[in-house]
């Protein structure tokens, strides 16, 4: 097998409820190839929380200067606390090898986008998207305002969609899990990807 | 799961030698649900060999007149007979929503990809590629000539290889095979092939 140069940085993203945190842990449970972003937060640790595994746990101050240097590869403050991605840790997984994935709400993903596009952006669709149009075809043997008020739902995740790499539909945990892995496996053989790396193979030195 | 619209063409192609034919063949046993392109020709049938499984036999007025009409993805004329894929079996099998694969000499692929090029491109490198490097560095405990021979069909194959979306080296047969499922399985997840179908549910007709 081709050695990797650099792991990958896998974005798992999708609309609030549609199962992001369940077929992450599906994909860890199977998969101990991948590792998992750790966040940073200015939160206490709870019981049993452990620094570098759960969080990266920083004072309000240390945070703020990781926002300062640009150390983030993005934050949010929720509540009271700061949540974010630290970049060093990204950095240092996929320059070992490995691939590495964080998943993340749409708004986050897009900051990451910006920061690190060379990144693949899955976005996790909700499953009665396909139903949708069946439905709405159906329309008067169901509650028409429920019906119009998902469509609207639809056409904003239909436009997030956009900002992607690759929608993955969350029909049932195990399919998406195994396309997040065909997806990552397709990924390292992208030319784009290897192309340099044979290059280097037969240049003249 | 998501409806599948349209199937993809596959082309699978490489330099001489590298296996192709086997991988294929051992693609084909352990999936069925990827067609397998047959090509049309001007030789006779051999015993055995059934019109529209291993060729569509033509003559070669009839061959001709499909050059003529564009009705060929590429054609080419071996010693005294002509070889060609018939466009309309591809585009029969990805209209009725089934993947097809053609393996292809490099040549062949080239001239697919300016009739097809939304086909899914994929390259067989051969295994000692990522060797060569190791022996050109302990060049001296091994013939100079040969791997310096090695190392220009090597080039000519690199350059060959941007020409494709998608390398696989050709290590192991059982990986080589599990590399294309999943880049067949990812292509049908990339963004580009599935917004329009979510797009149409969300019509307002």
């Amino acid at each position: 097998m081709l050695k990797k140069d650099h792991g990958l940085l896998i974005v798992l993203s999708g609309p609030a409820g549609v199962g992001k945190g369940t077929v992450c842990n599906a994909l860890r449970e199977v998969d101990d190839s991948i590792f998992y972003s750790v966040s940073a937060t200015t939160r206490a640790p709870r019981e049993g929380e452990k620094d570098g595994v759960n969080y990266f746990f920083k004072s309000e101050a240390a945070f703020k200067e990781m926002i300062a240097n640009n150390q983030l590869l993005e934050w949010a403050k929720y509540v009271n606390h700061y949540y974010g991605t630290p970049l060093q840790y990204v950095n240092d997984t996929v320059r070992s090898g490995a691939d590495i994935i964080l998943e993340i709400e749409v708004q986050g993903a897009a900051k990451v986008r910006e920061r690190y596009p060379e990144g693949v952006f899955i976005f996790l669709a909700p499953p009665d998207l396909s139903e949708l149009r069946k439905r709405i075809e159906e329309r008067g043997t169901e509650n028409t305002e429920l019906i119009n008020e998902r469509m609207s739902v639809a056409q904003a995740e239909i436009e997030m969609m956009a900002q992607y790499d690759y929608v993955v539909e969350n029909d049932k945990i195990e399919n998406a899990v195994k396309s997040i892995q065909s997806i990552v496996l397709a990924e390292h053989c992208r030319k784009e990807r290897v192309i340099d790396h044979y290059r280097q193979f037969v240049e003249v030195k």
